[in-house]
């Protein structure tokens, strides 16, 4: 049974990937109701542009990184090994997939090893859920020598999936535990639904420093694991969660409290670039890379993410702003939908809009 | 010609049946500008969640409940019958059509009578009009055993019918007279038109306790009794009627004086629990119900109702709520049209977007 | 020469009538963005609506009135015979076109009176420009026994008309003079841009006391006139002008100090009774009867009118507004485009959502 | 080299002409959110309408000028040649594209000079980047005998151009040293990306008295610069900067200290008047006469503009201004996403729809 039971997640994790490929993304993005203002006078030049980002105990060539995906099946193991591949090209960062199968079943490990194997000197993210035991996680961390570990908070994907959890009971007092005992940042995430006030509000208190709002509108774990469902009944719950510009936005009066990472439908480097704008330090990149990486291989991968690099440093030059701190000086006009929400919510947009240089 | 009148009766019921299966309703739904706010950390799990409903003199093991239909000619007598089976096997409350056909005609009484036939133990509701006399609405309930009485207000509908009624003078005052004699809860309750704060004033000062606000955007008896029209002319009348999400919001406050029921358009589970969150005490399906009944089955229809269950536990269970009350107190953002109605009509959706845990 | 330009003048007519049939307005109406909130209890009967309305020297049995059209050619003569033996039928007032042209040519002044010939005891509106001499008016008068003059404000149409006119100097003065001599009631009309809050302060300090807002959604003169230009170049402008329902709120403050009449783009008596709820005193139908009597001919568009009249009343009902006055104190919400239009303007739209029965 | 450069260069200038024809404009235009209030009493006549315009050192018969387009390579010096003769037969002012080229290869110059010897007394605008030195800044004007000199900001389009510059520093202070030295107006403008508060408030701090905020809206050159690159990946940046009506809005503080050109997307006489009623002192038009010149001939556009002064004269008509000053006392309501900016950034339009005549 336990041999079944390796063998259903090994599926899972490759049915996970295929159906992360369908991209039937909802349309359109929230990222389209935030506008830049637009300078004619940027003066400076690309040249002085500088993407590094130094956090806690954390340092990074570029705020881009791989986010957590896959690992755990044969297939994920070889996309993990392209993926490492990719990341030391670049440069970036980048997560691991959940890593419960490689530690329950070790014959699996090695499907995440892999990554450290490809990319010695790279900055890499364990994985494990937020129901995990500290030993559990002290493992994970050792089996990548990770820099930093991401613990995924995925409540509405484990109760559309079939097979998922249904008890969500005392995750917050189990991070807690993690965080005081791995002496490596701590990365407390989402899956895509996004995150709120209150979410943060309670990590904050327990003492998270780092947390990925990873937000709605790109991969859709809702509607992943209804296609998983023999009925499919979950398909009117696809609009469930916050999308990542309001997800950010809902961040605000936490920026200054915690290292926000942004993730979840990040579709370009203008949508990197405003996430970077409202205060996110660092912006990961899930399905667009497998996307690429699928489709046109490991080469194409590294040469989308080096436009990436460049993009963004274009962007940042139009606005006029050299690093990360000068482009949360500049202003964002937001409106929509996006507008409608902050305006029920309180949040303070107008002052976005107005900030920095008039 | 009294002989007719049945005749022409049966008939109506049968058409109003049919009618209400082609299913023209108006998108998109208001429900779909009532948003969750979502969180990442649950903290229960979802066999915590207990949807059970105690209210005065009503105990309803959930909140959904078959809303009334059918009964008085032969044809909706047997879906009456299909209706009871569904109800006691899933332990939900039931209503009937109008009884006024089984009032007038004894030979119709059974094709209401059957409901208690069939559903010995179960929470039944007789129902009336709001013109009817004291003894005959006392007659709908002896008939049926009823728990419960409905009073149905559908000015609009007898409006567009052809041979509908068209003097509306002392609904108010004969239903003042009803719940005086009658010992059970009265239910008052629209057929698909929504109510306001004017009709929920006056129905709280003559000491109506249980309403139904039964909105637009389900069941449109303007659009099936226009059809029934030889020239069809009342087509532009359609959308007349609040929805049911903006009839909920403006029983906001009465939401302490009355147990409001909510129904009318209720497309799944996510829907019903928006009006719970609302305020809702209970949740009437009609034509959904009929629709699966009419073309799957009352096995599939019984099936259906209790995945809509499963799926309300799911999504408690997501927002970590145990039960109503809890439900209440998490932040809904209301957004679109029907944050435009509520702005200009005074009611105070800010406070429900930023209410309980912030 | 006069020869020919009459000839023009008869040619432009039946143009009018057929341009006017195409029916090309730009959807969606603003009526949509009002709507009336539902209340559940009207305690009223269809037999007591009212729908007379009693003005300073003008009785109307009918708050409709076919607005003025045509008369000046052979062909437009033909349709004032028919259009007066509707409105005879009906009970209702009716206007003529513009006078001009039986003016100017004895031999077509039978074109006009034929109205009278054949309603002799209707109520009947004489039309005339507001560049006109008062005798010309007191011609126009006599021309109809006319109850009361309609003098009609079309710059942008005479602008527009290739042989238009393109001078609008003194009109105000114009009126000023004509409303001191004539002793019926004089009706200052658009026909079809709608009115401004400026327009209407202009004529209320000259002391009109009737005005006919005539706006935006029906009949478009822009579209017509472009039409009959060799190169169609004004075809951007075909959006020029308020709304009908605009032109009723940029009118909010004069409804005591006026008697307002709505026209433009009347749809359906729905579109009527928003009319009414808003102030009106009449509304007019231009296009809306022209179409039926064209294409179904005298008896259909009687027939029509009396649909009009009874649903009406039944809207009447449904709302429980037994006449023109308890109309004006239901709450009418008012949402989209209009509202955005009104918030700008600094109208009040929050009084009209919650006025009278709360 | 230097003639491998300039031959880059040439084919570039027929490049941008032959893309900026492919019209692929954003819909819909911000300027159908600007609607002027329709009054029905104009009280004046279409000879009354005077759109000369005389400003500090510039004197210009006609609102409307040729914006900057060609020059540099053969083909362009036709379109120029052609340009010159649309401007003298229409009295209208002219400016000719970037002539860098013509600066640094003397056999192209005449590409330029055409343009003065086909309109000797024609008001004519020299045109240089903003990077440009004095020398070359005084040798461009006298190239022409120069009436103004524009200076032309596009950091976007040059960062978008493969070959494009990609150092921005020091414009300001270039511009700056210009503006001492050079004795006729110089117009500091975009290229179809807009402007803002803070582009404005710079370039009043240093004087500039002349700026053309060329909005978004019309040609697109991150647009046209992407279609010349290999891999057109930026694509995902076309709605970069602010269109013409926002441009002016948030021009709206500066309307009195500088003489603000509106350009950018002009499709029509009426979004012309609506940019002078904003304030706007001239109206400039690039694509839209390169369109009608290239697919119709010189005749066409020549007509075509002589139909934009007469239709530009109807509108101010059927408003009632006379002329510029009048036309900024009309009221202007604004909504949808312009409204929704003005919000944002705290821009007062309110006023702009209540202003003048109420
Ligand atoms: C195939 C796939 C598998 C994933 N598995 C995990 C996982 O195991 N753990 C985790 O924290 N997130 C997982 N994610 C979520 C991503 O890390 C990320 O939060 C989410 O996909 C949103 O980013 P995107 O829109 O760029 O894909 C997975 C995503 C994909 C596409
Ligand atoms: C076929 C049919 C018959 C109905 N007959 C009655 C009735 O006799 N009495 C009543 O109170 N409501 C009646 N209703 C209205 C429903 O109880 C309910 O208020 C309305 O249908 C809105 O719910 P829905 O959108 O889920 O159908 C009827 C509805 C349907 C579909
Ligand atoms: C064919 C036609 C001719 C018209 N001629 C006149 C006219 O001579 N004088 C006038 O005041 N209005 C005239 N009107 C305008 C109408 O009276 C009315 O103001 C306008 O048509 C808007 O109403 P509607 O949308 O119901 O057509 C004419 C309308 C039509 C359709
Ligand atoms: C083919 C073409 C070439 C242009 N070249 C220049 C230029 O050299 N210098 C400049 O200041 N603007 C240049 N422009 C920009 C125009 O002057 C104007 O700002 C812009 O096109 C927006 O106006 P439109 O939407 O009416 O085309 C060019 C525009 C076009 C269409």
């Amino acid at each position: 049974m336990e041999f079944d039971e390796n063998k259903e997640r090994e599926k899972r994790k490759d049915e996970h990937v295929q159906l992360a490929l369908l991209d039937d993304r909802l349309p359109p993005s929230h990222f389209d109701h935030l506008t830049f203002v637009h300078h004619s006078l940027p003066n400076i030049g690309w040249s002085d542009i500088n993407l590094h980002v130094v956090l806690p105990d954390l340092d990074l060539k570029s705020p881009l990184y791989i986010n957590a995906m896959t690992g755990g099946s044969e297939k994920t193991g070889k996309i993990n090994a392209e993926l490492a591949i990719i990341a030391k090209a670049t440069g970036i960062a980048m997560g691991v997939g959940s890593q419960h199968a490689g530690l329950r079943n070790e014959s699996l490990a090695d499907t995440y090893r892999i990554v450290r194997r490809n990319n010695p000197e790279g900055t890499i993210f364990a994985n494990v859920g937020a129901d995990v035991l500290l030993d559990f996680a002290l493992n994970a961390i050792e089996m990548l020598e990770a820099n930093a570990l991401q613990i995924h908070l995925n409540a509405p994907q484990e109760l559309i999936m079939p097979e998922g959890e249904r008890d969500f009971t005392g995750w917050l007092s189990q991070i807690e535990k993690i965080i005081k005992h791995v002496k490596i940042p701590v990365i407390v995430k989402e899956v895509g639904f996004g995150m709120s006030r209150n979410t943060l509000r309670l990590l904050k208190e327990i003492g998270v420093q780092y947390v990925d709002i990873s937000g709605r509108g790109g991969t859709n774990f809702i509607g992943i694991e209804n296609r998983r469902r023999e009925k499919q009944e979950y398909d009117y719950l696809r609009g469930w969660g916050q999308t990542t510009p309001i997800s950010l936005l809902e961040a605000q009066e936490y920026m200054n409290d915690m290292m926000i990472f942004a993730s979840g439908g990040i579709r370009n480097p203008l949508d990197a670039v405003k996430c970077l704008s409202l205060g996110a330090k660092a912006i990961g990149l899930a399905s667009p890379i497998l996307r690429v990486l699928q489709n046109e291989g490991t080469e194409r991968a590294i040469e989308e993410l080096i436009n990436w690099h460049e993009q963004m440093k274009t962007i940042c030059t139009m606005l006029g702003a050299r690093n990360m701190e000068e482009l949360c000086a500049f202003p964002l006009v937001i409106t929509g939908e996006v507008r409608e929400w902050c305006e029920m919510r309180g949040i303070d947009i107008v002052a976005i809009a107005n900030r920095g240089r008039l």
